[in-house]
Order: structure tokens, then sequence, then C-alpha cells
């Protein structure tokens, strides 16, 4: 009798985004004249060209593949070295990265996902409050929660308000946590830490011989020069930290899918027998034996964001990004909400009106200005009473959406 | 204190094909004037040109990227309906198969390791021995197994031997099990089950509750009418199994990246409590939450293996692969070898010369000949004595790879 992981039984309704889309679906079902009027700044995703130098790129790797002699088979799982050293060169240069311990990948939501793969059962998982929902969701799905309460919370994770009292910055907790996901630029809330607020975590890890799960999905859209990049800007780091980042959202890669994780060599967790284990020999590992690698002409094209022409394209986009979200900030602190990020990120996180929950400003901001955005709440019960504008639109479609945010608010 | 998966620790050695590629390289470093010589017939990986019709495809779907109209960004999780509905219509039909039970990925490797995340622990795994790595390795990690013996074989496994008695099709076990691994045309001995076989486990799935995971990667190369090529042309196969298929061999997708796999809504697990849980839920879940969607472009390549002109250039592909498979196969059978496979697959399964075992083979071939061989040992231990030729490789290198045997043997 072939038994399911219960532990999924666990998971609270559907993912976030899968049930804003059937909201939207089913008012556009209910509303079929208002569908062309919809503007979407609910999902993260970006709605620009791929940059041409990233085209040229994959489009001369895809000649490659017909010819004999430059076509390209399995390739290596953790990634071609041209990738690997580019990446090193341009992200990590005097970090003391190196290339092996780039690891390659298609998303960095399957790394932040896979990677409970290589952990043991009984680790305490912090996490912040507001949060990117795979972070919690993986964790059920492993089996390092109990069950959820009535406001979404699930028994056994160490969970970290951010609020606007601590600037939606966890502070490092006064209990032992194992494994802690951090995420800055944050999503959802677009809070930045400085580097003293991350010296804290580092420190915090390295006395409680934990590792930190560092998510820099964002890190290309800072503009404060002060705020780390990298989560190895800080001494002592590479001995406790795992570092993600994508190429979704600077080169525009949602639909091509590329992106990576940094395991320095240093770093070890413990067996059972209470000996210290390579994670990066876990990884690779796993790598080797549950990934045959990302598409060659994939990493072609990621390898050319990091060309002459691909940096200024790439710096093109973020500029674009960043003046939407300057321009959603304006809007709303116009309307006297409170207005959070935006600043060094692509997300503006917004307090909603006095009295009004998140998901009710959801289906009014459909319903009445058929604008979707992304509900506080479904980050986590302290993201109640507020909302997340993604920048990732044209630039028109920002104005018409501060045009009706003026008209439905004032 | 991070804890890490300590069933990693369980693994033996490396994953055979990068001991394979060790063993290479200290060779071609230790005869550095021989290393242009070496012919591989190892790892599977194809060799000849991607499709034109599939590099078409995704120059088109790279231009699309390139303008705003047509830019597409994160696809459904689960793949994009053009893709899937291409899939049913020309590999499914008349199967009853919809096109929302086939789920897109990047890669076989990675859907045969990940799918344990759904299943429970405890379940009674049962494997072919020899096996594709890949089926044991993930089980250990996930903890369905204890400890390797000295010949490599996992403590709680249930190992199903294939040899030339039953012409490598594993016989249905006296025993239950709960999941099933089978794999037809077999990677590694290229055996094929007939209709009668795969009903008789079919009902033994059936009669145990359990599920077959049907590792189809190989079904274009059947030659003979009468062999089933899927897992679901037997009836009853939709409420007990799952199966798995790959763009990577027919199409030449190994660096490319597609592969799908097909989950009945029918097909239940048992869940802790005994109520009967959809897997196809379960699966659409994990993807939604652990993956991204396959890259856009390739998706749009895969789709074209089914136009005209694809089903045409893969069609002289597999015969090109199949021209090869014979020549293997002759040239064993003239030097006295025992020869399997090679009819229906391209994998040809060679017995060693009396008293050679698989290890030595592969040395004695890499050293003496600069062919490189896949050790038959190498994927379980009633692998030993016999070595795999893969006729992935261009039809001069395969003669040259005969004449070398046949100067080596003789």
């Amino acid at each position: 009798m072939a038994t399911i992981n219960s532990n999924f039984l666990k998971l609270k309704a559907g993912y976030l985004f899968p049930e804003i889309a059937r909201r939207v679906k089913a008012y556009t079902e209910s509303a079929p004249d208002k569908a062309a009027r919809i503007i979407r700044c609910g999902i993260g995703d970006v709605t620009e060209p791929l940059p041409s130098a990233v085209r040229d790129a994959m489009h001369v790797a895809v000649d490659e593949q017909g010819e004999r002699s430059t076509f390209k088979g399995y390739g290596p799982e953790q990634g071609y070295e041209f990738l690997r050293q580019a990446i090193v060169d341009n992200q990590f240069s005097n970090l003391g990265i190196s290339a092996d311990e780039v690891f390659i990948s298609d998303g960095s939501k399957c790394d932040t996902g896979n990677i409970l793969d290589i952990f043991g059962k009984g680790n305490t998982i912090a996490i912040t409050d507001p949060v990117y929902p795979v972070y919690v969701d993986t964790n059920v799905m492993a089996g390092n929660t109990g069950d959820a309460d009535d406001k979404g919370a699930y028994a056994g994770l160490l969970y970290m308000p951010c609020t606007a009292e601590n600037n939606f910055v966890a502070d490092v907790p006064t209990q032992k946590a194992d494994l802690i996901y951090l995420c800055f630029p944050n999503n959802p809330t677009g809070a930045v830490a400085t580097r003293e607020q991350l010296t804290a975590w580092v420190k915090y890890a390295k006395e409680n011989n934990a590792i930190i799960l560092f998510d820099a999905a964002y890190e290309a859209f800072i503009q404060d020069p002060e705020i780390p990049h990298s989560i190895y800007e800080i001494e002592g780091a590479k001995d406790c930290a795992i570092e993600f980042r994508s190429f979704s959202k600077n080169g525009g890669f949602t639909g091509v899918r590329c992106a990576y994780t940094i395991i320095p060599k240093g770093l070890t967790g413990k067996a059972e027998d209470g000996s210290d284990i390579s994670i990066h020999q876990l990884w690779s590992r796993r790598h080797s034996t549950k990934f045959n690698g990302a598409s060659y002409p994939v990493q072609k094209g990621a390898a050319a964001v990091f060309s002459e022409e691909g940096k200024k394209q790439v710096s093109e986009l973020i500029s674009h990004y960043m003046g939407n979200a300057k321009l959603f900030r304006e809007a709303c602190l116009s309307l006297g909400l409170e207005v959070y990020g935006g600043e060094n990120a692509p997300y503006v996180w917004v307090g909603c009106p006095a009295g009004v929950s998140s998901w009710e400003m959801f289906d009014k901001m459909l319903h009445e200005a058929q604008v979707v955005v992304t509900p506080g709440s479904g980050f986590g019960s302290a993201g109640e009473g507020y909302f997340r504008i993604s920048a990732f639109n044209s630039r028109e479609n920002v104005e018409e959406v501060c045009n009706r945010l003026k008209a439905l608010i004032a």
C-alpha cells in the first residue's frame, strides 16, 4: 500500500499566487467587460523584454546545438565553468568566493525549496513574518512543522515578526535557531538590512552554529551604496551562510529560468554522530543525483548578462522598474497611506486604509479599480493590513494604476 | 546547531558517472598522448545535432522574448498548454490521458528523484538489479533505506534481480512492495517488457495497492510493434502507475533540458489516517511550490518535436542510433560474447569475457583500446560481469569502436 507524505495535508489552502489567479479568474468571469482593464501588479513577474545581449547569446547557443562539433549534451550538473566564473568575477570579486562554490540551477524557487533535502529533521527553522511563502511551505512538506493554527501559523516554526516598529527587519531572536531564512532586499516588504544588522545576524549564527539561508534575488535593485548586496560582505559569513541569487529579476529571466546558489566550501553542518560535514559536498551530491544542469542556451544567455552590453541593458531595466517604484511610492504617500520599501527594491509595501484588511483591499482594488495587488496577509499574519505593489510593469500601466489608486482612495 | 540529512552519508562512493569521469581523467593525465584517441560510449548522452525544427522553434521563442507584446515571464508551473496538449495528441492518443495529467519539467532525472517528495516514509521500494542508479540514490537520500552492504546493496530495498535467466525483465515479486520502479526499454540492459509482462505488473500493483513508477525515457527506440510504449496501454494502469518521459534521447535534449511526467487524476495513495489522497494534487502542489516551470524557449522547442518536420528528423536520429546499436551487437556477437539489448533500445548489454569483472573490463577497454563503456556492476551487483555500450555516437566512431573491440578481444 503506497502511502503519501502526509505533511502535504498540513498545507493551508493554495499557494498564495494560485489563489490570486483564482480570484482574478472568478472576477473576469463575472465581469467580462472589465477583463481588458485589469492591470496586474500582483505576482512579482518582470514585463520588459529580455535584453538583446541575452537573446543574441541564446541564438548563438541554439545554433551551436545544430553542429555536431559544437553540440552540447549533458553539461556539468553544477553548471558550466564559463558562467560560474563570470558570476564570481562580476558579483563576488574581492569576497573570496571561488567558481566551484557557485551552483547553477533553473531557479531560486527550486533552490530554496530543494536545499532542505540536505538538512536533518529537528532543526529549528526561523522565518520572518511576513515571508515569501515558499520558505514556509517547503518546510511544511519536509515535515519540519506541526499543524497550522487559525491564522495560518505552523507549530514548530520560529516566526520573527517584521513590523513598522523594527522597520521590517527582523531582530535577532533571543532563542536558538538552526536554519534562518533572510531575504534582502525583502520580498514582500522591500526592506533592506544595513551592514550592522547583517553583522548581528552573522554573529548570532556563528554563536548558535546556525546556517543563514540568504535570499539575495533582488540585490540588483539596491540603490543605496551603504547597503550590502551579499551576505559575504560580512566577515565570517562564509562560515555560516548560503546565498541564493537569480537572473529572474535583473536579467528578466522569469520565463527563461536561471539562478544560482553559493555554498562556501568551509561551511559545515552536524551529522547525527556529531561530526562536521561539508554542506558543499552534500549539495554537490544532491545536484549530481537529482538535477542534470540548467539548459545550455539558457546558461549562455545568463553569462551575457555580464557582458558590457548586457550590464548596460540590465542597468536600464533596473532603472525603469525603480522609476515605477518611485511613482507608486509618491502616489501612495500623496494619499496619506503608510508606505515602505520601493527605494532599494521593486516592491512597495503599503498600509491599507484604516479598518480594511489585506484581502478586503485586494478585492476592492480588483473589483473597483481592476488592479491586482498582493494582499500582505498572504505572506503571513504580520502582513495583515498591508498590500504589496510590484513595480514590474510598463511605465504607462504604472501611471494608470497611480491614477486609479487616487480615484479609489481619495 | 544545524544538522544535516545523515542519510546522505549512507551513499556509496560517487554516483557512477562521476566515478567514470574520474577514471577517464586520471587515465588521460597519465597518458596524455592517448587522450585524443578516446571514444566515449559510457554515459548515455546523445551526440548528433539538435533537429532543425527544434532549433527553429527556439529561435522564434527567443525573438518573442525581445518584444513586450510577446514576452513571456513566469509560465504555468505544470507547463504550457500547447506542449501538454501536443504530448497527449502525439504520444497518448486513445490512451485516455488528458493534457492536465501531463507535468512538464526540466528533466526525468529531476522528476524520478523529486517524486519521492510526495510519498510517505516506510514504503517498501522495489527496484531492479541492475538499475539506473538515480532510483536507488534518491531513496537513500530520502531515508527509505538502511546502510549498504559490501556489494553496495542497501538494507530495506526490495531488489529484483534481472539476469539472463529472466531475459533481464524482473519477475513479479512474491512479497508486497509499495513503490515499484520499472524502466522499459531498460537502462542499462536494453531489455523490453511484453504486454503480458506489463499486464502482470499492473495486476500485482493493483492487488497490493502499489504504485508503479514507469520510466519510458527510451520508448522512441522500440522497433518491435508488439512492445508497448506506455504503461497506459495496459488496462488498469491509470489506477496504479506514473509514467516518466523525456525529450533527451529522442529529440536530443540532454543539453537543452525538457521532460514530462504523467499522473492520472484517478491515482491515489494512502494518508496516515487511511484516506485516499490524489497523487495528481500532491504533485501539482509540489510543482507549484518547488518549481517554476521549464524554460519557455525550451518548451517551444519541445513542441516542435511533434511538428511534421520534427517527427521526421527525430525518426532519422532514432534510425541513426539504432543502426549503431546493430553494429555493436554484430561486432560483439562475432567475438562470441553474450549480447543483450540493442534491438529496441540504444544500449547494448554485453557479457565480459570469462573471469573478467565489469570494472576490469572498463579499465582494460579504457587503457588498451581507449574506449569508455559503463561497467555493469555500477548499476547493481547483478550487473557484475557485464558492460553497457551506448549507441549514442557518430557512425564513424561506432565503426572504429567495433574494430578496436575486435583487436582487443580476438
